[in-house]
């Protein structure tokens, strides 16, 4: 798998994942995972969850616009840019999200098992 | 010099060689970086300082809005992610820019030398 189908499968898995039920998010971070939210860092699985899950909505909905990847170096990661649109509670008007994963390979896993290590979001209110 | 000071510096570095004269960019970039502008992936300092200057403006104006910053695992890195406002040609309406960097420690060099490693912009036209 190349790295730009990598990122459609982990883009899909991950966006899938959230709107379906983000308490089950946990799974695509470690303990050195780390998530900017809006200008906060959050390190680790049980903690981005709780902060995933303590948001102002009940339902949401993410609506990829683009997906632009690159390998990310000697570590064998690979950087995942993100945008889209968020629809929360069925409102009308969904803004503008930007989010930034470092996808690292799991250690002693089999080949194409990644986590996430770094997580950039952020809401862009035109 | 810790890792949200470094993300400074060098966004200031960058943005100031950049309005200031493009073709100077080169500096920034080794062999193995890669430019992924508006989806198009150009690799190594000749071809993105090529396409820089190639773009349709004479003088530009980085007004930066935030800087988000994260370490990026085994290898030293850190990821810069920007966003502001990009003004070109003194046009009064200055469009938002999203752009994030996967710095590099420069092999053999002193503490505190970088490169670009990744660098993925995006123009966001609300």
């Amino acid at each position: 798998m190349d790295a730009d189908e990598m990122a459609k499968t982990f883009v899909k898995q991950y966006y899938s994942a959230y709107d379906d039920d983000r308490s089950n998010l946990g799974v695509f971070y470690r303990e050195a995972s780390m998530l900017t939210l809006e200008g906060q860092k959050i390190q680790g699985p049980v903690n981005i969850v709780a902060k995933l899950t303590s948001l102002p909505f009940q339902k949401c909905k993410h609506g990829i616009t683009t997906i632009h990847c690159q390998s990310s170096g000697p570590a064998g990661g690979t950087l995942v840019f993100v945008d889209g649109l968020l629809e929360v509670d069925g409102q009308e008007y969904a803004p503008m999200f930007i989010q930034m994963f470092h996808l690292m390979p799991v250690p002693n896993a089999s080949t194409g098992s990644y986590y996430v290590l770094n997580d950039i979001f952020k809401m862009d209110y035109a």
